[in-house]
């Protein structure tokens, strides 16, 4: 991992005092919103209002110029024309101020004219040390301290709490912070990054990671600037132990990219991005509500100890709802324990009921008639059931007070608990009464099934990779004996591409078993051989010029004799001719035909911003047409390369499946390891490389590459 | 179709009169709160509060029973202890009271003693005539005319409109009418049909389908006791033109049953209840947002004339977010007409910005400076652009003035247009001013980018299931020249699982091509078959005890002449006897090889409620462990068999692929239609059919049937 540098952001987020040019008296103008709502917040620090034509603004003494200022200024806020503000910069600079934030619009978003003036104020940071936020940005706040460094909405209405929120959208900064205050979220800080010209969307979310008062952070993020710098704010994040709830937009531009059907065509960086985030424990939303729901439950709940949900309801409907939403998301519900269930059947004669699942408990038979006291402790029961790790409640009361009866026996439960507890909701929200009751808790309060169920896995995905960074700290991959010298060695035998055979000797420098096989320059050369290796066998034409074997019938399967064997020897050379005229022909690849085993794709290829990216699946129309592919960025860890075997659709068929046993999946992973340390050992010279296909023999069998291509840069 | 007949239900939904019983003068009991309701909404019809304790309640006279009213009740509410209902409901027969509404709890969700109570009005029903809502229900209500007959907290927050909702669940009736309130919509009626003694949820929604002051109907579904009345009731609301909105449950069970490897049990009830709303156009929704906007969307909207989205945003995030939404339901975003390109030039200099999308417009460059005039100019413009049939609008205003001005010029475009428009508001909900002006329109405001798409895809959907519906009438399949009463000699041939050869013979009479091939008694008789269908051919035994032939090694693939054949002939024999010595061996199987198709697999299985369920999908693990099949309820249609073959993920593989020229997708239809034909036909005598595989050659040269499985009932 890089060492990355990041700036100091103090002055912007906790300045001792600032300055607002062009500040306007009135509190409805752009110059006048962001000194109304300082003053509203109490900020605590020297305001100083920059207003060549007014002694006195809202009720401040005014200034003409950032350079009459008689005392330090930490940042200022420049809203003017975008042409006066590198000026006005300038004067910022005479004037030491360390900071300034930029949010007017008309500079690289416009192109032409405007990519100027943004050059001009680039220049000025880099000569001057100055730092800035923007330009075309929303600004930012630091919500607790009053610092109101922007006009949006937002400032107006943002509630001060342990969030911090970094938007790369303006637009959707000032329309979503609102939505966190509806939802009860408070914020540490917000700000919106804008044009980037000098601070970016990582520099801003470093600050709040080491912010004390920041506990989980939630970003909108469009691209990828510096990679490197994500990367390590991702290991950060875990380091800390603050969660990152991220919303990127991308995924449809990239799915048109993907449809191409070759293995590197199909990576494309947002395919890469969501496997970073699974590596890395970053919670990917997709939704303004899934980012609300997310950012609620991280603020809210203690990281479950482990991945059981309890379903406590008073609704079957409810429960079925949140089955149906939990069903792709591998979630786990196991049974109540004996325990529980012989206490529940004292406190509630008859129950289970013939055909109830005892693994989502529909508490409504305890309501209305024999609440509060039956609800309070049959919930007191479920949620400390030990087969349960985080509970999802759901309160659907038919009446006021059995609304009330539920949300009180939660919130006890809640206090004698570590577990998580989310409330689900259908009502859209709960009544004033139980407003007040569910304040007193940590329980969060989500309207809608998916969201609800969302959270509930992010909280134990989170859990569970924060779990792992700790115990392995630093990822390494396993050390091979294969000599990375001798290997570079190819990389100056010739062309770009290695031909099958090169390619496959490639591997098995990095223990990666290939099918025996050697290349014949005559016809007794290939018999001679074949009597070494053993039929059946496989021949295939060596060629540089002939990639599509199949088609040109350069390609001969399941030779089993030696007659066979010489005839096909023939007619691959003459098909190849024929096929290609010009084509180099090197030799023919005799080749141990690998009759048992399953087939499966392990690739590597060179992503434009993320670097060596490995790739599994189960190959052909699988992998290009139904997408059914995993991806990790290299290098990866042992439980990663377990993850992605596991994690496309067709695992099944590498189960024990259709009488055969189970395919050995150690031996993938093993593979996928070797290939992750070669992507770190020569990542740099090799841009792609297609095992296609691997063979996987039964369980303990080992696998073989029994095709492959690999390219150099 | 067959007829069904539905019951009345005026006195239920426009009663005369109503009774209660036992009213309670504390309007915060169960026995008091429909009453306060009633008053409270101003109900016009009488009002006879039924206590025998009190003269008066709640201000109007009460009678000590139902016996004691002195002029006619058409409908009572019953709210007692459940062991006295009966009585009382006998009370309601001799005061010739035309229905009952009974919320109690204590009847056959319980079980045991509450199954008898619930048998004994059963009984009561049944002989008197008199109809009954529930037991075990929150009752319900004609919001419009006060009629309030049940207790829950939606009687008292309910407001009037126009749709009507019925809800199989108490519980999430009455938590999602106060969501309905929130999020704006106005109900009709609503009910919950609990236990169902009596009435059923269609009951319910055949009144509201027949109510000229109901447009929209939503439900909340469970089960289904009774299909025919289900796929009436889906016929009747596109006669009508009412959309069904429905939220059933039930996805998760019905993945593990389908699991499981075999075509019939793949055919789970929810997946071919999926396939009826497709049919059908039904809407179905999965969570309780989904719902609301999709309400809001019909009970506001008119249809679309097509299906080209145009996305008008103030934030290229959120429209961002739109497109990865829309990417997996097929959505699609045609770009600006050059007419509209070129008035868009003239009004924004410098538009588009390069790298702009030409689908999406992000109108935030027209603001917030130049705003109102602009954003008016710039919103005519796109919204009257003839290359889109519905628009979705983005809000994200970065402060209050900007909001207003896009929405006033929204409500100004709506007036001088029929196209439908939805406002995503990530905000989640307009602010004040905002709300007043777009109250004077009819665009529905929605909080989340995935509701916003999927109510613009129901939209769509609806619109054309409407036309296709109004322009079919009725759904004919093909008529075929097979002889129906020869083709149901098959069924007393023998057993119920008739040989390959038996099954193929069965579906050619059907119309279906299969494979050319004949039975042989001896290898001279298998010589003189093969001269006559050519080589190369297929050897397989054919006996009814030997059903996975590969397993037995009793079949033999790609014969090239006789030599082979004659050895091929004994081999099957041999392994045939081996692997089961007392299967009855009828003889071998001589049959064309088909080498150069793809292979699909067709079938159909009878769905324990549905009946005779079609299947199409490429078979083999893309069937079994990727799930990727399209179902659909037969008879079907020939655009139902197009939208089956488009429907599938591999898809594409069936179109121009790796060098193949497109399949026969003709053919394949043409088997689908004949395979419903026969469903139609003999649908009761044949209990499953399994094509498997069909083999589909290059466009124009047709499908031939491989192998086949047909069992009788």
């Amino acid at each position: 991992m890089k060492h990355i540098e990041y700036p100091d952001l103090e002055a912007f987020f906790q300045p001792q005092s600032m300055a607002i040019a062009w500040a306007s008296d009135d509190p409805l103008k752009l110059g006048g919103i962001p000194l109304k709502c300082a003053i509203e917040r109490g900020y605590q620090g020297k305001i100083f209002p920059v207003n060549p034509k007014r002694e006195i603004v809202q009720g401040i003494k005014a200034y003409p110029s950032i350079l009459d200022i008689p005392e330090d200024v930490d940042v200022a806020l420049l809203v003017m024309r975008a042409d006066d503000v590198a000026d006005v910069l300038w004067q910022c600079v005479k004037k030491r101020v360390k900071a300034a934030v930029i949010p007017v619009v008309g500079f690289a978003e416009i192109g032409g004219e405007g990519k100027k003036r943004q050059d001009e104020i680039v220049e000025i940071c880099k000569s001057s040390g100055i730092r800035i936020c923007g330009p075309n940005t929303n600004g930012l706040a630091n919500v607790r301290e009053g610092v109101t460094l922007g006009y949006s909405y937002a400032q107006e209405v943002a509630i001060p709490g342990r969030l911090g929120y970094v938007s790369q959208s303006g637009a959707l900064l000032s329309a979503t912070v609102p939505r966190f205050v509806k939802t009860g979220i408070g914020l540490s800080y917000f700000v919106a990054s804008g044009n980037q010209a000098d601070l970016d969307t990582f520099d801003y979310i470093k600050y709040m990671l080491d912010d004390p008062d920041t506990d989980v952070i939630a970003a909108y993020i469009e691209g990828l600037k510096n990679v490197d710098k994500f990367l390590d704010i991702a290991d950060l994040s875990l380091e800390k132990g603050k969660p990152l709830i991220v919303l990127k937009v991308g995924r449809s531009e990239e799915a048109a990219k993907a449809a191409m059907a070759h293995t590197a065509s199909m990576v494309g960086s947002d395919l890469v991005f969501d496997a970073i985030c699974k590596q890395k424990g970053i919670i990917r939303v997709d939704d303004f509500d899934n980012m609300m729901a997310t950012s609620l439950a991280f603020l809210n709940c203690k990281l479950p100890k482990g991945d059981r949900i309890g379903v406590l309801s008073t609704s079957g409907a409810a429960t079925g709802i949140i089955a149906d939403h939990a069903m792709n998301l591998g979630l786990h519900f196991p049974q109540l324990s004996t325990k529980t269930m012989e206490e529940a059947s004292k406190i509630l004669p008859g129950w289970p009921a013939s055909g109830e699942m005892k693994n989502f408990w529909d508490i409504a038979s305890a309501l209305p008639g024999r609440m509060p006291d039956l609800s309070k402790r049959t919930i007191e029961l479920f949620v400390r059931d030990e087969n349960f790790d985080i509970i999802i409640a759901v309160s659907t009361p038919i009446e006021r007070r059995a609304g009330e009866a539920v949300v009180s026996a939660l919130v006890q439960a809640s206090k004698e608990t570590e577990k998580p507890i989310i409330l689900l909701s259908p009502m859209g929200g709960l009544l004033e009464r139980e407003v007040q009751i569910i304040a007193e808790s940590n329980i969060p309060v989500v309207a809608d099934a998916a969201d609800c169920v969302k959270a509930t896995a992010a909280l134990i995905k989170y859990s569970q990779s924060y779990k792992s960074y700790k115990e392995t700290k630093v990822v390494t991959a396993p050390l091979l004996a294969g000599n990375v010298k001798e290997v570079k060695q190819f990389s100056k035998s010739g062309g770009k591409t290695l031909s099958e055979h090169a390619s496959k000797e490639f591997l098995y420098r990095y223990g990666i078993p290939i099918t025996a096989e050697a290349i014949a320059k005559s016809v007794e050369e290939a018999v001679e051989i074949a009597g070494r290796i053993g039929y059946p066998l496989v021949l295939k034409v060596d060629s540089p010029d002939i990639i599509h074997k199949t088609d040109a019938g350069a390609i001969k399967l399941n030779i089993s004799n030696e007659a066979e064997l010489i005839s096909a020897y023939y007619e691959v050379l003459a098909n190849s001719s024929k096929y290609e005229p010009k084509a180099k022909i090197r030799g023919v690849l005799v080749q141990e035909m690998v009759k048992e085993g399953r087939e499966v794709i392990v690739g590597m290829s060179h992503d434009p911003q993320f670097g060596p990216v490995i790739i599994f699946g189960l190959g052909g129309i699988f992998t290009e047409v139904l997408k059914d592919f995993s991806l990790r960025v290299a290098p990866i860890a042992k439980t990663d390369a377990e993850q992605m075997i596991k994690e496309i659709k067709g695992y099944k068929t590498l189960e024990v499946f259709r009488g055969k046993p189970q395919a050995d999946l150690e031996s993938i992973i093993d593979t996928l390891l070797k290939l992750s340390k070669l992507c770190t050992d020569l990542g740099h010279i090799v841009s792609e490389i297609d095992i296609n296909p691997l063979m996987v023999l039964d369980n303990g069998k080992g696998v073989k590459v029994a095709d492959a291509l690999v390219v150099l840069s």
